[in-house]
């Protein structure tokens, strides 16, 4: 079935645009307490549209280990009773209590907090949109601050 | 070295067999009680069927803030003894007690508790079905019933 | 705008090249005490390697659910403190404690302690390596060891 060379190059372009497509970028932060919460939902929303994908998957993840990215409520009262209750089951001080502070380091009690809030978020991006609920936002959360830390957003699909 | 078109041709219809796929799905529960665990595996393996992916990723999501999805054993004791783990690591009562409720809800320790159970789970899809260990099981956790909500299923993959 | 048939196919090559790449692997453990955490972050990076792929996803999970997959830091004294402080927020005795213990099993503390700690992570590859913070490592974590366990490995991308 011969086809004219016009329509199987005009194909090509077409299978271009379906290609997987990727996005790479990293995010900086510097809390100035121990600890606090960034609403990077906007932020996240921009990489989206910069990356061009349609259909994907968006990986939020915090690069240092005693941070997280989570999904929850843009609510300050929300944010006292999240650090209320990580200090209550992973409290800072005393400080001796933890191993992990023989290392010169005081924050062993943010390695454990991180672990509850978890280190990444998975979202789903449909129609060029990160598909979210009516509450959902990223934030950023931090708890051995006064630094500067990174956070990665990749992006893939088509 | 030249090639005979339809080659070319063929070759293009290949590819288009092998391009990332992606399917997009929302799923509704209405749990009657405050806190429930409902098992959602068969349905997310239809999906991963009507997907025709065969080697992906399968995220499932809560899209609401007091709900959870994670993967354990299908055994009633063991929902038990979360419910009962989450109830004394968040208590419910005292309403009180956090600040979130002074926002006229009730609900502030189920967004704690969804923090423990996790938003979502990623799943690897091999040879077109859900990549499980012998007794994992997918669910959706509620910790703040009686009204619908909803969880997104994506699957990409080719 | 006609094109030399060469040029066409050449093209085709090169799409070939980008298509989406996955790549399974199972490995597996047999922690010798009830509880204990694996540095496998040196596997994980030969597996990339061995994918081939250079922008893409890579899921690693524990496929029981009395364990955990988990990226944070590669000290002992920190992990001396998250097996004290798991078996704080969820002890393993007395084992009567639990309904899921009901069925046989002494294990409901490790389906807790699994939870706080995570099933899965997901790591982005960028430039055909885990694209890791300074002190991210991968670890499994093992709450109810002394048998065989395996965890998978799902690399996508192109």
């Amino acid at each position: 079935m011969p086809m004219p060379l016009w329509f199987a190059f005009d194909r090509g372009f077409r299978y271009h645009q379906c290609l997987m497509k990727s996005l790479t970028e990293y995010l900086w932060f510097e809390v100035p307490d121990r600890r606090g919460f960034v609403n990077i939902t906007a932020t996240i929303e921009q990489l989206v549209r910069k990356s061009g994908v349609r259909e994907g998957l968006c990986l939020v993840n915090a690069m240092h280990i005693t941070a997280s990215i989570f999904i929850n409520d843009n609510e300050s009262g929300l944010h006292h009773d999240y650090d209320a209750w990580l200090e209550k089951l992973a409290p800072h001080a005393p400080t001796a209590q933890y191993h992990h502070n023989r290392t010169g380091e005081d924050n062993a009690d943010a390695h454990l907090k991180r672990q509850i809030m978890g280190r990444e978020v998975v979202v789903a991006i449909t129609q060029g949109q990160l598909d979210f609920g009516p509450w959902e936002q990223i934030f950023y959360g931090e708890f051995d601050g006064r630094r500067r830390k990174r956070v990665l957003v990749k992006i893939i699909g088509d």
